[in-house]
This record gives structure tokens, sequence and C-alpha cells, in this order.
């Protein structure tokens, strides 16, 4: 029986292109697929599903690295994450980081001893050089390289509906306030969505953007407003955010949402019951974790697949830290 | 070289009466001891550590489960068990039971097929008859027999501690407000401290106390002020419930704590360095979770340790939910 090798070899090509030929993947050249088809069609090649998976000592475990559980965001996520990978009989191992790069290498080398069948990993760590196209790795909401899967929500569109959203309810003077990683990660792009929609309306708009971790939030925001009295809507680059900066606004006498609004982004719920009643940008937490052990499962069953990527669509909540539509 | 089963047997007891002695356990008759002490010293029996551990397929992982790991207490003990755990070297499966002992089954399993090395649980299902003396398995706030490892929090002096503070600050007319589950466990205590209090100060009490899941929490307790206009102080079994309460109260223009004072118990953090605000009683999580760890650890690699019992001391935190000491 023909085997994929034996189709490359007719087709004169190599076997990542006769999977993704046969993955209905972008980027093959007509002539290539052409070549492809004809040499599966001469060596009667049928793609046999159970022996793309045929690997006897598969674990039925897939890792899950997040920089602590102990986090809404992150909580949920893994939540879904277990829920999705039981439907699949799969087993889910918890990694919580602590952005230690060491500890996340000790999960990625449990893939290559079989101990581990794959990895979601939500990672800010210096683990580039370890995450490589073999490895079954999906990442969240970070960028490796072309070969790596990654999926995200969509932060740009997430920053420019903040933008807008404030817009709508009045805000003459918008600011944003964030933290950055210095491993590029896709968070960034709802700083670029935010002032690409503020730089069009021609209004002023000032930030707080400095590095991880943010020692001193409450002389940062005492600062931004001692310079900028008139700012009247934040965005806050997630909830987390939001909900530090509420106190220390409150202290300084500053109401919201009547004196300044506050847009977060993330729209955790304490527990699939209870939300926290912030005006945010709501993530698709549920698809995110589905989709991400789908594109890993492709990835374990088929070792050619080729990476995937996927921008999930978010949407905007209203919450008590927003006034109405004006 | 002199085994256990050797000193047993020249004792005339069980093994687990030599291992009992061997870790100082209570329940031991001394004459036993003296025994068990005598052909120790007679046989040269050298307790062996390792042999003791000897397994040859050991997992070096533990399965956590849980209800859910969406959840802000929850999130927060499976943090701490992953920590304590790896500085163990172990690994932890996750598992969100959501309260199916079907799924719960699954993991002890594992622990007969070698797959998993032991368990520790927080799990409100009929698993009864699956938890036996011999199963290296924890279990959180759930007494299950006398040979059953358990920890919790002192729910009991949580609840008494509750009744005082709100005591101290002027309450009157005290209510309780709870779910309970129809699997007995440890939190009903935590009504039994706060009704022993509150029945040896003279005052009245009122409580919504109704089956699990509360589905018409509003009703009820727009029904108990209705009847109870006077109340002016409330003990809620967790937190969430105090984040259920205070917008039902607030709709009905009780301003909180001006007119009705809160207590709730956990004292869950959302991350880290972001507590909730509320006035609550304190479970020492992180001390739960590792003296969980430790005592699984006891029983895997001794398996005749007899089960242990720890209950941890819990405290008040002020919040915003409660006046003053008057």
């Amino acid at each position: 029986m023909a085997t994929m090798k034996d189709v490359a070899k007719l087709a004169k090509v190599g076997v990542g292109s006769v999977s993704r030929v046969l993955n209905d993947a972008p980027g093959v050249k007509p002539a290539t697929k052409k070549r492809v088809e004809a040499a599966i069609k001469k060596l009667g090649y049928v793609r046999d599903d159970y022996a793309r998976g045929l690997k006897t000592n598969r674990s039925q475990t897939i890792a899950l690295i997040l920089p602590t559980v102990w986090h809404p965001f992150f909580s949920e996520f893994a939540y879904y994450i277990e829920q999705s990978l039981y439907r699949r009989q799969y087993k889910l191992l918890l990694c919580n980081s602590s952005e230690d790069a060491e500890k996340e290498l000790q999960y990625i080398k449990m893939v290559t001893q079989n101990k581990v069948d794959g990895i979601v990993g939500i990672t800010y760590s210096a683990i580039d050089q370890y995450v490589s196209s073999n490895l079954p790795f999906v990442s969240i909401d970070r960028y490796f390289t072309e070969d790596i899967s990654y999926v995200t929500s969509d932060n740009f569109i997430g920053g420019k509906i903040a933008a807008k959203e404030l817009l709508v309810r009045g805000v003459k003077h918008p600011a944003f306030i964030s933290g950055y990683s210095k491993f590029p990660n896709e968070t960034t792009k709802r700083r670029d969505g935010f002032k690409s929609v503020i730089a069009e309306s021609g209004l002023e708009m000032d930030e707080i953007y400095v590095p991880e971790p943010i020692e001193n939030l409450e002389q940062l925001v005492d600062g931004l407003f001692k310079r900028q009295p008139s700012i009247d809507g934040i965005f806050c680059i997630n909830d987390l955010m939001v909900l530090q900066i509420e106190p220390i606004l409150k202290a300084k006498g500053i109401r919201v949402p009547e004196d300044v609004q506050i847009i977060g982004y993330d729209g955790f719920n304490l527990t699939s019951e209870q939300p926290l009643g912030i005006s945010t940008i709501v993530q698709p937490v549920e698809l995110m974790a589905e989709t991400a052990i789908q594109i890993l499962m492709n990835k374990i069953y088929d070792h050619y697949r080729p990476s995937e990527i996927e921008v999930l669509p978010v949407k905007y909540r209203n919450g008590n830290t927003t006034r109405p539509i004006i």
C-alpha cells in the first residue's frame, strides 16, 4: 500500500508538501499541487486517518502552561481547556510557569519523552529556541514564528472597539494604561488599535506604558492626572488593571463613571455565573480553548500538518464603569 | 535484614500496628506499643525510608479533583497545590469534576492503574464506596470515614469568629445565608459555630438555608427582609455569596455596610496581589494545600501510614462590608 512518502517521491516534492495538499493548506504552488495529485492518483494512495495517528506510546495527556492559574482569566481558560480535552478522553497537566523558562522547558521536554502529547502555552518566557515546528505546540496570544500555531483574540479590533465605545459615550480626553512584557506578544495590538481610532478622531491622548511588573502604579496615575486633569476616559490593558485603577481614582476623589469612564479587556467572570460588572472587551475564552485544542489535535494526529493561526472575534460588554451613549 | 512484617510477626500484631507505632500515630494501646518496640529492638529492625518508597512504576503525578478551577478559591488552591508538588518534582493532573461522580471515578481508577500516585479531592459526589483506606487520597473539607485523611480549615471556629465580629460591630439582628449540599461536608460547621455564638448572645437570628443550587436567591432575600426588616448583619457561607447578596440588597435600597453588615468566608483573592475587599473569614489556603500534599506523600511513600486529619486555623480579615467596632 502506498504511503505518503511514496507520493512525495513520485511527485518529487517533500512529504510536507504532500501533507499540505492533503490538508488543503494555503501556500502550495498550483504546479506542486498538480504533481502531488497526479502521484496520489497513480499510486492509489488512500489517506489512512488511523495510521496517521498511530503512535503506540501516546499518553493521552496535554500540558497547559499558564503564568498562573490563580487569575480569573487563566482559570476560566484552564477550565475550558480541560472540558475540551475531557470530551476527547484526554487529561490535562497543569503548569503554573510564573514566567519561569526553566519550568516551562521541563514540560516541553516531556513531549519529547512521550510523557505528554502536546502543549498549549500562554508563555512570556525566552523559550523561542525550544519551540520548533515539530513540537505539537499551540501558543496563545504570542507569535513565535510562522511555523508555530497560535490562537489569539482580535486584539487590534478590540482596541479599536474600546476607543469607539469611549468616544460615543462622550469621552474627550482618552488615556491608555498598560504595562508591557519584554517578550513580544499579541496584546500590544490592543494599544495599536486604540491609538489608531483616537488618532483619526483628532483628540489628544495620553498613556501610562511602562515595563512589567508595574511597581508604582499609584504614583504613575497620580502624575498622569496632575499633568492631564482633563482625562475623562481610560482604556486599560485588562480587567485586573481596571480593578487596580478604580481605588486609586476613588482615593483621588475621581468618580467612575461620572468623571472618568473606564473600559477593560478580557471580560472575565469570577465563576461561570458571576461576572465582574466592568465595561470591557470580552475575549471568546471558550472558543479560544476549543480552537487551541482542535489545532493541537490536528498536529498530534498528523505530524506533517502545517501550522494554523486563528484570530477570534471580540465584543464589547457594557458594565458599570461607563456611562450611557450620548 | 528484618522487615516490618518480621516485626509484626514477632510482636503478634498486624503490620498496620507496627506502622502506627513507627509513625507515632494515636490510637495504639500501650501494651501493643511495648511489644512492637521490643520486637524492633530484638530484630534490629531499621526503618528504610527509601525501601518504603520503592515502587518502580511511580508516575510522579498527582490528580487534583475540584468542582471547577473556574472559581477564585479553587484556582488559588490549585495554584498552591501545583507549587507544592513542583517542589517535590511531581506533576499535577487537573480534573474539574462539576460534581460528576463518573468523571471523578476515572481519576480514582488511574491510581489503581499506576497512572497517578494519589489524589487530592474537593468532592461533593457519591464516591464514598470507591475511596478506601488503601487509596492515597486526601479529602478537603469533607469527611468520608476515619480511614480517609482529610484537611479542612476550622469551620466551626470560623463561624464563631464571624458571629463575634458582627456582634462587636453593633449587629442586633443577625442572619445566616447558605445553600447546602446533599453530601455532608465540613462547611456546615460554619453555620453551627455561628449559631452557637448567637444563641449565647440571646439575640434573635434568621436564616436562608436551602438545598443547592439556589435558583431564586433574589426572592429568598426579598422574603427574608420583608418578614424581618430589622436584620442588620449577615454571615454568608462564602465570599461568592456575598458578591451575590450585595447587588440584591442594593436594588432594595439597603446599604452595605451602613444598614447591613456582611461577613463572608474564604478570603479569596482574585490574584496573588488583588484581594476582593470583602470582610471575611480567611482560610489558610497555602497551608491547606501544603498540608494536603504532605499527608498524601506520607501515604504514597508509606502504604501503611494511618490516616491523618488536619484542622487548620482561620482568621478574620476586615474589609469594606463591615463598620468599625463600637
